[in-house]
């Protein structure tokens, strides 16, 4: 546990700089660091420069950019603690496209404070809690001169592409990158004011889907009735997928799915969380999903098959009758523990090879995956993190899980064998991967004062 | 019949004239005329401009540009030949789109002659056969100092989009538009060197789904497995729209559907057609469609459903891991004898709304919708058609049937209450509504004095 006067100095510190380190978010934020769209590169590469600075500035020595054959991976370190514990802080600077942008009610890259928000794509996923854990090392450097344990950050800018950089960085890396903890601030509280650590993520792997049917669009007209439409064919494939009960129907899928034991599923049902008003909030009614689990269950414990995108033939205004000469679909799975992700991928794909429909051919190309992970609520790791948010925010955490993926944390535990804390700051409302995203102003101040708190309790 | 003597006066004429109408012809081709795009409009305006200047040219009387709201129709007429039959000539000088730009050899709005074909959009359908009928004309005028009959000429600019405004006119201008005979040329030979008659075609109705979801894009990690996912709703929506015969299963759809008699499929099985040869042309190894119908009863006398267009979600390159708000397809029905319209729309929509997954919403816009019509073989009017192209083409042709649309067709019959005879000059490999569209000019030329015959033996 953090000692509680040397914890009032370092708040004191943040809050006295508190104006300066709003101001450099903005500079993080309006950098556009989508990493998923080839015409972006120069920005990400920009954009590593800019964080090695501020990096340097903040008082990392041995800042620079490990290159991994995409983006790169700006990394840093403090390692003057002899005997204290060394912590791996990750994050990433890349960011999600910011389309469709004219459903953003300021510009997504040109950062703006709206009621107590500040308001840009990766405000909360994840510039903005990078900044937190730099703003912490800076305060921590200048009230006492030295920091309470080892720091190593790693900041990669392919996140939102499936890490495959900075996972083989990770493996080739470990001598550099050897930690007793790696800390992860990347999600969010369960609710307002309720501060919560994660203990799992759910793993990810996608495919892509082509059908193709005759070697030109056709005219529907000549042709329509007596060919198999490539459109259709898609359609029956991706309405195969489930089945009324709303499980994947694809064989093996669910082979290594972990069960909840009676003790997890009790604890779930005990957070504050209202179905109705969860759905409502987007603008659904009523949910939808695998029969028997509750949405949290679904979200976090649960594997899914979804669509990402689907498309073909005539997209514009008014009509063409054409028969389309191909169709395609991006698929992704949520995985939890056991699958693998390479076991579901060639799953997924036999099965959508054997149910071709007739007169048309399919091809499916795997792309990347990552297994989903899993901490004890009991590890002393889980447990000081804790603390550290209580003395930051006033209130004991309660432990959560994470329904999306963070690609290289299944990387961390393997090569480097460390026990991964999720310890994020955005909320439920940040509209992360959408337009409109943005992070609470009070969690950027606050989560800044419970990182040092943390490092101060390791220490 | 036509006298022979003046046919074959009329026929040097057209032949020594032939240099300076395909000159023309590639003029009428650098138009732009896409009816389906707005940004298209004021082309399509100059278009039929460009055309009312050459039917003046080609010796027709009172040309101007009849106004219905969208693309201008153009109409013209020579009416010196009292007690002689009167013949509506009716064609289109709008085109399709010509995306996807890339597969066309040459540009599609830049006409060039390639191995006695002419390449351009358009080409076959429909610019290449008005011409023929303007050179027709114009030989005849060169010729005899007058027609053999009366003509009207009724050329529209909105074929491509539903013929919505043309309809309406044919309907309120029943006395300019008076005739005995409505003759289209818009179809295509049976094969190579086989002159034919189309007997029907089918009809046409258009839809737009939209499916709703969440509000906004959702990320799929957080809400993944527990909201439903608009493009899964949109592909069971999809794949229901079929059973495993290959039949509609919109109850209803088959109610007015004309049985084939034994005798028309006869015909049908009579005709020189390698199912094969068909499908591997367009790159298919087999036909896919309603049990107990060959290819052609498919196409031609039987009622389908099918998907032009189906897309939501993330197309780009890489991934993006949304539950898409919405997703949307555009569906259009051909129809056959008896079948209505708006009655096929009405079942269609009704289907869609009752079959919606839970968890989203739907909407359904029913568009524009035509009949399907069809001729007998035993009128006159067809007899001397038949006779005009045995006079041309040295060969007797044979009775088909289309199975596209040309959505005026059925107001003609209905206002006018005069037969309508297809005699149309494009060949299978025209490549009508796709890249590399091109018309064939040994079938220019003799379609010309086919059409100079049927006037002479009318007359």
């Amino acid at each position: 546990m953090a000692d509680p006067e040397a914890f009032r100095r370092v708040q004191q510190r943040l809050r006295s700089g508190a104006e300066e380190g709003l101001a450099g978010l903005k500079e993080f934020l309006r950098l556009p660091t989508i990493s998923t769209l080839p015409e972006f590169a120069a920005d990400l590469r920009r954009g590593a420069q800019w964080l090695a600075a501020r990096m340097q500035a903040a008082g990392l020595e041995e800042v620079r950019l490990l290159e991994t054959g995409g983006h790169p991976t700006v990394y840093g370190h403090w390692l003057h603690a002899p005997g204290r514990p060394t912590v791996l802080v990750y994050g990433h600077y890349d960011v999600q496209p910011a389309d469709p942008l004219d459903l953003w009610t300021t510009p997504p890259f040109s950062p703006e404070v709206r009621d107590g928000r500040i308001y840009a794509r990766g405000a909360a996923d994840d510039k903005g809690q990078v900044w937190m854990h730099l703003q912490a090392v800076h305060a921590l450097l200048e009230t006492f001169g030295r920091l309470p344990c080892n720091l190593k950050f790693l900041v990669e800018g392919e996140e939102e592409v499936g890490s495959g950089g900075v996972i083989r960085l990770v493996a080739q890396e470990r001598q550099r990158l050897a930690a007793d903890l790696v800390v992860v601030s990347d999600t969010a509280f369960f609710a307002p004011g309720l501060p919560s650590l994660s203990l799992g993520l759910r793993g990810l792997c996608s495919l892509e889907v082509e059908v193709r049917g005759p070697t030109r669009d056709l005219h529907s007209g000549e042709y329509g009735g007596a060919v198999a439409n490539p459109l259709h064919a898609l359609a029956e494939l991706v309405a195969g997928l489930h089945d009324a009960r709303g499980r994947v129907t694809v064989p093996g899928f669910y082979d290594h799915v972990r069960p909840l034991r009676a003790d997890e599923r009790a604890a779930m049902a005990a957070l504050p969380f209202d179905d109705a008003q969860w759905l409502a909030a987007v603008g659904l009614e009523s949910g939808w999903g695998e029969e028997g689990f509750s949405s949290l269950e679904r979200t976090w414990a649960r594997p899914t098959l979804e669509i990402n995108g689907m498309w073909g033939g005539f997209q514009g205004a008014g009509g063409k009758t054409v028969i389309a000469a191909t169709a395609h679909a991006k698929i992704t799975c949520r995985l939890v523990p056991d699958q693998q992700p390479r076991a579901v991928l060639r799953a997924v794909r036999e099965h959508l090879q054997a149910h071709c429909p007739p007169g048309v051919h399919i091809s499916v190309r795997e792309g990347e995956g990552s297994p989903a992970s899993l901490v004890s609520v009991e590890s002393p790791m889980v447990t000081a993190a804790a603390d550290a948010l209580e003395l930051a925010f006033g209130r004991r955490p309660v432990f959560v899980r994470t329904g999306g993926s963070i690609g290289v944390v299944p990387a961390f535990r393997e090569a480097l064998g460390a026990p991964v804390v999720l310890m994020g700051f955005g909320l439920p409302e940040d509209r992360i991967h959408a337009p409109d995203e943005s992070l609470d102003l009070d969690n950027f101040r606050r989560g800044q004062e419970a990182i040092a708190a943390y490092w101060l309790g390791l220490g």
